[in-house]
């Protein structure tokens, strides 16, 4: 089904597209990292887990059997790796004063609604940092004994220096070493780690830590690199087909797994890191601090001073299909309302073509397979979904123009065309056609408005017989008019 | 708020209903036993949890700082205890050829759904027993080092005979030691365990079981009495105000948990113990093997044999409401479409009271706060909803009776009820007001073809002008009317 081109993925690591073939026929296993839920999900994280969505459900259309793992973090990963780094849901917990976990509860149903909004679906595996503990310890143990990564006062450090007798670090992000020692604040003698680029695998609770665990090295909580490899590993195996995540994570969060992977099981953990790029706000960068911030929420409610008018998620989400995943997208009100007019326009055609019927059994004039070899074409192209709803909205337009002619298309052919567009449009997009229950309620309101109106107009003209009339025919289908001084309203019985 | 009556709660551990008084003043610690989510979560169990929302919410409605804890079991318990015991999440893995924790989510995600459908509220806390084997590895550690467990073969069990010594086993289900002797299979020389009634804490793993972590002990797993004491000592305390759970966890998991957080803490960890009774349908005990059962969503959709019409989630939980929790109840076709009238009945007499309007300033004859105290004194009487429900409807009946005299009620006190009615029904019970988008859809439908049959007397009277203005007053609210040979239907814009 998927035409004639086969599925390239551009590859952060080799910064080119490749032919993508999975690690076992068929099956493939995919880790997005998830959010770290100490606040509201970030509308950039949106972005980031609608087109994951997308991706895997492009993989699934293929016919590939996925397993899409996609974490929670409910240990919240410290600022840095410095003593006083303190833990995001830690410190949450105690400015709303109450327990971590209430944090994590709280952030993860908000989390879960939004994206449901968003027709994201589930993914297989959704598995907690605090959930894998064990599994965590039992690599630093192996990390420790293998000499990648050693003990201090007791917390661990993976070794950088000695990972790179080795294995080279930095392939993903383009560091080189030397770089990053020159780079890095030069904090000796504060700090206990052997090299200032080395990071946490394991930090030491103090006291008043109210997240901590039993450890080999006493009580303590890991380190946030060592988490996504942990539950990678484990429901993936230690070579697995995709990793993704916003492109803040490839350094270094994403360069650090590697690192822990392979230094692990001696084979570079992951086929085809895959990022998703940034999503800013009226030409700047998102960020609560400045007030160039809007949630998910206030989007939907029309509620944020950046953008006043509410959007539906599903305009939301056609806007953010409009650009490729790897591009910085930019959102505002005008591109909103564009995407708005756009969802409505592709939505109509849709319909347009579903109603379509056709006996003719001749040769088409519009040639479906064509049109349905471009569609895969954009989306075999590294999941190009704005060349695919341009190929749509170009398949539209020549449809409407050729219906002018009743046999512009065979019986057979308009079938697969209504059902190519029906999978692209719903299955693979995750679109939906809303007709919302307000839209409903204000036609209703607006249809019996018209009817009291004749009403009226028939009681003005004397033509009582037919006011009773309107009267009674709206009783008998369950609406009942009731006249006071200020006029007549309804109510539904 | 609470009128004059007292909050008293029915404690299982005396068998009688007690003043409630929590340890700590305002803040409530309750515990409930959550899924174990390996198949889709079973009406009795939704009782038991739309129970517990009840319950939490009049706490928080009476002024408590509530702290809820359910949790799910995603290492699903044995069967029992014995070496061929299989975990029922694992099975139900290699059923459907998945992940274990491939069953967890799918499961965690259903039983969501369908409690969000019934409008109970997310807990505080929602703890995985995957998530916290350290604790439970912790807590038997501790029960090991004080001689009240052992390990045999890399299992490790909880020593009843010795617990004896210093407490009474059996205190919650009313069991004595000498009894459960005698009623336990004699598997000597089969068991590992002293005694047939010793109960595991944790089970050695076989090479295939595939949910298992290091232990002192080798490999194995947490048994399941053990993550209950684990995850609500860990977020409630040593000692905490509410347990709750359905009546089939009294014995053996209850009485467990009694005795562990006893042998741990030297106290028992519950004040009240709280225990939801079973839901039958048509009569009988609900069973799969049987064909007697129903799934939620066969009951919302009307698909099952046993109730073949469909009944929505707030009728479900207002038939729930309809009995008190510690009752037994039957759920059958009949009895819920009595259900159905009912709460019918109860939302218009809302409507009702929530349109009256008065200006009256004198004396009411209603007396607003003997009705008010009334609906206190149900629910301070063991939350009892059924007479609460009866209370209602009692209020609803004298107010229509008396609202024929207009001055029947001041100003005041009508504000007052309305507030009151809104609380109970909407905060506390956990109702709404539901006009769902098929019945707006239908209304919508029947008053256009009314429009329709308007236009089309009109033009029979060669009245076109009427005519014509009846389609474009459609027109300018979005309503187009098509024409073909079958008659005229519509279209929204």
């Amino acid at each position: 089904m998927s035409g004639t081109s086969e599925l390239k993925i551009y590859n952060s690591l080799t910064s080119r597209k490749e032919l993508f073939k999975p690690l076992q026929k068929n099956n493939v296993g995919i880790y997005v990292c998830g959010p770290t839920v100490y606040n509201k999900v970030h509308l950039g994280n949106c972005r980031t887990f609608i087109s994951f969505d997308l991706i895997v459900r492009y993989l699934r259309h293929l016919g590939y059997n996925v397993r899409y793992v996609r974490n929670i973090t409910d240990v919240g990963h410290l600022e840095d790796d410095s003593d006083d780094g303190e833990d995001r849901i830690a410190k949450k917990a105690r400015l709303e004063n109450i327990e971590p976990m209430e944090v994590v509860k709280k952030y993860s149903d908000d989390f879960h609604k939004t994206l449901r909004k968003f027709k994201v679906l589930p993914p297989n595996i959704e598995p907690t940092a605090t959930g894998h503990i064990i599994e965590q310890i039992e690599l630093i143990k192996k990390l420790i004994d293998s000499g990648f990564a050693y003990e201090v006062n007791g917390s661990v450090y993976f070794d950088i220096k000695k990972y790179c007798e080795s294995y080279e670090y930095g392939i993903l992000s383009n560091r080189k070493l030397e770089e990053l020692l020159k780079n890095t604040r030069d904090l000796s003698g504060q700090s206990e780690k052997k090299e200032p680029f080395d990071f946490a695998l394991w930090k030491k609770a103090s006291k008043n830590h109210i997240m901590k665990w039993n450890s080999p090295w006493g009580q303590g909580f890991p380190g946030w690199h060592i988490e996504c490899t942990a539950m990678s590993l484990k429901y993936l195996g230690n070579q697995f087909d995709i990793h993704g995540g916003g492109i803040d994570l490839k350094f270094p969060h994403h360069e650090c797994e590697i690192a822990q992977g392979t230094a692990l099981n001696s084979v570079p953990p992951v086929k085809t890191w895959m990022h998703t790029n940034m999503l800013t706000l009226n030409g700047k960068k998102m960020a609560k601090s400045t007030g160039n911030n809007i949630l998910p929420e206030e989007l939907f409610s029309g509620t944020n001073k950046n953008i006043s008018e509410a959007f539906s998620p599903v305009v939301t989400r056609f806007f953010m299909m409009q650009a490729h995943y790897r591009n910085q997208l930019d959102i505002s009100q005008d591109a909103l309302n564009a995407s708005k007019k756009g969802y409505q326009r592709l939505i109509k055609g849709y319909k347009f073509i579903d109603n379509l019927s056709s006996n003719y059994i001749g040769k088409s004039i519009f040639d479906v397979n064509e049109a349905i070899s471009k569609f895969y074409y954009a989306m075999n192209d590294d999941f190009n979904t704005p060349v695919l709803i341009k190929e749509l909205f170009e398949a539209l337009k020549r449809i409407k123009g050729l219906s002018i002619n009743k046999d512009f298309i065979n019986k057979d052919d308009l079938k697969k065309l209504q059902n190519t567009f029906r999978v692209f449009l719903f299955d693979i997009l995750g679109f939906e056609v809303v007709e919302d229950k307000n839209d409903t309620d204000e036609y209703l309101n607006k249809t019996v408005s018209l009817l009291i109106e004749l009403r009226e107009n028939a009681r003005k003209n004397n033509d009582f017989k037919k006011a009773d009339e309107i009267r009674e025919n709206l009783l008998s289908i369950g609406i009942i008019l009731k006249d006071n001084k200020n006029g007549t309203r309804f109510e539904l019985k």
